[in-house]
């Protein structure tokens, strides 16, 4: 499956989730307060999150059905559960919103970040907003157990952000601590997002169990190849500056592989550079990637993340093939030719 | 009853209350994280919003005791209602904490602000982890009509910061326009703090219905009082300058009913100088206050405050004499008589 037949497939959902969002915006009720909820959420986002609830109800449903009583493209999720899915575009245009304030952003996705055009007052409390809406509706269209899930799932997100901010002062260079970084930054939401909707479709216990690591190995192996792009993407697709991550002393897996295998006159001339300014990383870029081409660290964090692609469509194994499942396959596959 | 009665009989509940925010706080898995957050809650706040909650469990407990059955100070509450009550701690904890980055504040209750003493990033996030926190108890402990109440109180916080910040810009002048600031602001989180007590004790719908109008005029005569005290207070006990409201463009009830009854030359004058800079507000202080006072604004003000405490008492009247009514009673007319 390649990327249009994929998009062609989620259009339908996307658009649904669309429409909910601005359903529940225009019920906001402050006009201004609305429109930089808008701004946030409609910046060309992909909708990952929601798309992976939808899609893992389904293949719920679909696998609980007796064999011949529906055919799968006639399973229309209710509206809750687009309602449900449209938490997790929430939760992640709240974390947008103040990280951009928190980053000092001037740009998100090639437009003016919100803080740019509101300030910081309007856009933390905008998230506040999202926030606290997607909380409300993971416990009531949802249930407890959803609510668990998705408080969880954030509580992990800042969690790691400190864990970050911790790693960056200790120059802390272990695969583990990255992993552990990773999950709790993108992975935990990402496997929420699939287990909430098994939880949703009423899935057993096999089942959510498989999406949750099916979700929790699509995000790592999703981060890990954002990682490598940072170093070897195009920065005229990726829209970022090629070794941004090593300029703000962001020690990723390519790095941490290759100062471990590195002969330790060159690996201490690299920890050297992370001591060091900004400014003078920027202008060694092109050494911090020679060192990692030699010690085969971009080859090594790729076969990672084929790894972890693999691991991702084998959760699905227990399903039985149907249309949400080869989506699912195909969105798990995507992430490794991605080129932005 | 005085003062240091009232304070004496809460002891006990407000101990349990901050022994249960301290294990919560102490399960929160990064000590960074945990320290900021322990810095904001156990800062000398009075734990007014929690106590409301467990008290008005409390009332609504003993009221459907068959008579005798129970002493009322045998009524224990258990544990998970001060888990409960500590969610309105929580909530409060992380709009200070949002509020500080906003106001880019340096001290708070006389100490360095949070955001002094760590950076906009950890405190923004932290206030986002008591959040989350506050939004997963409330479903969890609490139920679906728990989180509701607790969702909607908070989104009506956000939209009522949202119009103050136009009624500054468009010095909108209407009583019914502070009011509804007031009620967003304040009155919300303490009616639902006092309805959500309620709810978990099973009351009936009059008893919530009762405990909720207690909690909303409690909360405006509060903001009515404390808007009082901006312009007449003791500025070594309120800890706050002298007509700070006048000079921030703040326009209060005081100021409302006086520019409603005073003479058109006057008005404009104090109307010019809302639009002049704040500096030149600074300047004419007395100027202000001498208008207000001419056309007793502030005799209005304290006539509508004491008629919000007799709302308050009055909506109590429901229930039969116990304790805990006695003591709502008293941080009722407490409300008309302090003076920080």
């Amino acid at each position: 499956m390649n990327k249009n037949e994929l998009l062609a497939l989620l259009q339908p959902d996307i658009e649904q989730i669309n429409a909910t969002m601005r359903t529940e915006i225009s019920q906001c009720g402050n006009e201004l307060l609305g429109k930089i909820v808008e701004y946030a959420l409609f910046n060309g986002g992909k909708r990952i999150r929601p798309v992976l609830t939808v899609l893992s109800a389904r293949l719920c449903v679909f696998t609980s059905m007796p064999e011949g009583l529906a055919q799968e493209d006639e399973l229309q999720p209710p509206v809750n559960l687009y309602r449900l899915a449209s938490i997790f575009e929430f939760l992640h245009g709240a974390s947008l919103l103040h990280d951009d304030v928190i980053d000092k952003a001037g740009m998100r996705r090639g437009k003016p970040s919100a803080n740019k055009v509101w300030d910081n007052t309007h856009v933390i409390l905008a998230g506040d907003y999202l926030h606290t809406s997607a909380m409300t509706m993971a416990g009531t269209i949802g249930n407890e157990t959803i609510l668990t899930l998705i408080g969880t799932a954030t509580a992990a997100m800042i969690r790691a952000e400190f864990q970050q901010m911790q790693t960056v002062e200790e120059r802390n260079l272990s695969e583990e601590n990255y992993f552990s970084i990773l999950r709790g930054k993108t992975g935990c939401l990402i496997s929420a997002a699939c287990e909430v909707g098994a939880c949703f479709a009423k899935g057993n216990e096999e089942q959510r169990l498989a999406l949750r690591s099916y979700g929790d190995a699509l995000g790592l192996a999703f981060q890990v190849v954002d990682d490598l792009l940072d170093y070897q993407g195009d920065s005229g697709k990726t829209g970022k500056a090629v070794g941004n991550d090593f300029v703000e002393g962001k020690i990723t897996l390519p790095l941490i592989h290759a100062l471990k295998k590195g002969e330790h006159e060159k690996s201490d001339q690299i920890i050297g550079l992370l001591k060091d300014d900004a400014s003078v990383r920027a202008d060694n870029i092109g050494l911090a990637k020679a060192f990692i081409e030699e010690y085969g660290g971009f080859d090594y964090a790729r076969q990672g993340a084929e790894a972890l692609v693999e691991a991702a469509i084998e959760a699905l194994s227990i399903f039985p093939d149907c249309q949400a499942r080869q989506i699912l396959i195909g969105l798990a596959q995507y992430v490794l030719t991605r080129q932005k």
